[in-house]
């Protein structure tokens, strides 16, 4: 008989509108037995660290007919994290591996479906912080590569404005301008948030949002020939401001829109016809398209990691029970950094 | 002496707002030298056909800091024309020259700056209607191509809906994505663009976007498995409705936004956040971008037109005297495929 252990978990209380709060999740303990069902090709892992993703926000609603499915309530939501191995009955996974991929907001979780066992990456280097497989070397990490290599399609010497510039996936982008040579300018929503992108980024340029009562302005400040890339994390406003900025033959990234997940309507974009006027490509991504890259990213990004020439600010909360207060902490902008909870530390 | 002879323009009388008229526009008569002027590098043409297009809208504005140029209030207005070389200095062109290219609003015109003279194309085929380089052989002919084939990267198979698909540009579309095997419904506004567009241009089906009051459900009748490719020409509530039934890896290639041009404020877009969750590419593209792709786009569609697998329907209007009225007429949707303004037949 397998040993049985208690196992807290994340639940979704009931479907959100609006800004996510607390109460909209719950930590329930259960228990679970540390070992694969019989017959299962499915793995038992222990979560060592969460990863907490805008993109979490919509699957927290009802989501009709849309291509990507919601939470269940009732249930354990789930996301990226890091996990070991404690029992495998799938011949790609053995006990003591460490992965990274979708995983339960819990202590343990049984990852069985042939989906989610493909979307799991065995973890190689360990000579680096594993929390980091929840960002730099992870799925944020992967969408910074694919959206600015791949898709923004950059040139030495480009203007380069990046949104949401602290976050997981916007202080890599500006990073990786600035390797490439690129003049980058990024916003974000604090003082300390441009600090960050000044003194640690070492963005060109940064600024508070929030400070700016006219954006179109304050980019024209920063832009005064204009911008050739954007990288979208906001959207709604910013987006508006931005495409009466861009320069001919544009590109915008775009990757999230922060801004308009709690909306019950969102905004409306007005300025789209300069995509017309200015020939600009604007083009959202699906990162798992990429992940075929993910080895030629990696041996790029280790290099430069263990350099000191890209950096990686995280905001580490700990234990399973801030989970949800780190999470919601996404939308108001609280977190510095990548936002990863630690549930175990081994 | 050079001969002095009458010279008919189209003369803009003031920045336009709002939906354009008649009065907006003026047809005064001017006296013009058949001959360049010493030393000049320019030409002298006689027009034949005037090509009117929803781009020419914006220009009737004043248009700060924008990346195109708008119209003179007190000068001819100008656009795309089909016109015969009268008088040369430049080398590359001699009197009997056919040429289409950016020309004045009026009888005769003087082309004579560098970047005029480097737009002009010189018309080999003349075995095929001379008014078709305003349309299908000329920079709207251009535009379906490079739209279709270089931004949509169509595949056999894929389903595409192009929205005013009677007009210029959207009737190629449609018969391009044929050609390779698409499925293809367009959207018009009458019951005779519709015609035209099942019987004529073979759609596979085709509706009266003024009879649907919910544009989502009917694009969702029209495709149930949605859309990989909107072919855009209209903008606001159809991009709206479009980006609902968009399907994963969709692309959207942005030609137009009729729809916007004679709005104080454009509507709002409100559904951009599906870019990210299905990963559609949205582009705009600057046709001049492609006119290198000229030579190998005649190779095709000469061939097509001849042997009549592509057809193109146009709607003239005769003489100078009735431009402005057919220019403001695109934007009624009164005319009914290309609107062409025959100055000359020779």
């Amino acid at each position: 008989m397998a040993e049985m252990v208690s196992n807290k978990q994340v639940i979704l209380n009931n479907y959100v509108s609006g800004f996510p709060k607390e109460p909209d999740m719950s930590i329930t303990t259960n228990t679970i037995q540390l070992k694969v069902p019989e017959d299962s090709t499915g793995i038992l892992v222990k979560n060592l660290y969460l990863s907490c993703d805008p993109y979490m926000r919509p699957r927290m609603q009802k989501l009709d007919g849309s291509y990507v499915e919601s939470f269940k309530p009732g249930s354990p939501i789930y996301g990226y994290g890091v996990a070991k191995v404690l029992d495998s009955g799938h011949p790609r996974f053995k006990k003591g591996d460490l992965i990274w991929g979708m995983t339960g907001w819990e202590e343990y979780a049984l990852i069985a479906t042939p989906q989610s066992l493909l979307s799991l990456f065995k973890i190689q280097h360990t000579d680096v912080p594993l929390s980091y497989y929840t960002g730099i070397l992870g799925m944020p990490g992967m969408t910074a590569y694919a959206g600015f290599y791949e898709v923004c399609s950059p040139k030495l010497g480009e203007y380069v404005y990046v949104s949401a510039a602290s976050g997981a996936v916007g202080q890599l982008v500006g990073q990786f301008a600035k390797l490439l040579g690129c003049y980058v300018v990024g916003s974000a929503g604090s003082k300390d948030k441009v600090d960050l992108l000044m003194n640690k980024f070492k963005f060109d340029e940064a600024f508070n949002y929030k400070e700016e009562e006219d954006l179109n302005a304050a980019l024209k400040r920063y832009f005064p020939e204009g911008i050739d890339i954007y990288f979208e994390n906001v959207g709604g406003k910013m987006l508006d401001a931005v495409l009466l900025n861009m320069r001919a033959r544009g590109r915008i990234a775009v990757c999230g829109m922060i801004s308009q997940y709690n909306l019950d309507k969102p905004e409306g974009v007005y300025n789209l016809t300069t995509l017309i006027s200015k020939g600009i490509r604007m083009e959202g991504f699906l990162v798992p398209d990429y992940y075929h890259l993910y080895p030629k990213y990696l041996e790029m990004i280790i290099p430069h990691i263990k350099e000191g020439k890209i950096v990686y600010v995280e905001d580490v909360a700990e234990g399973l029970e801030s989970a949800p207060s780190a999470l919601i902490g996404l939308f108001s902008g609280r977190n510095v950094g990548k936002q990863v909870v630690a549930v175990a530390r081994e």
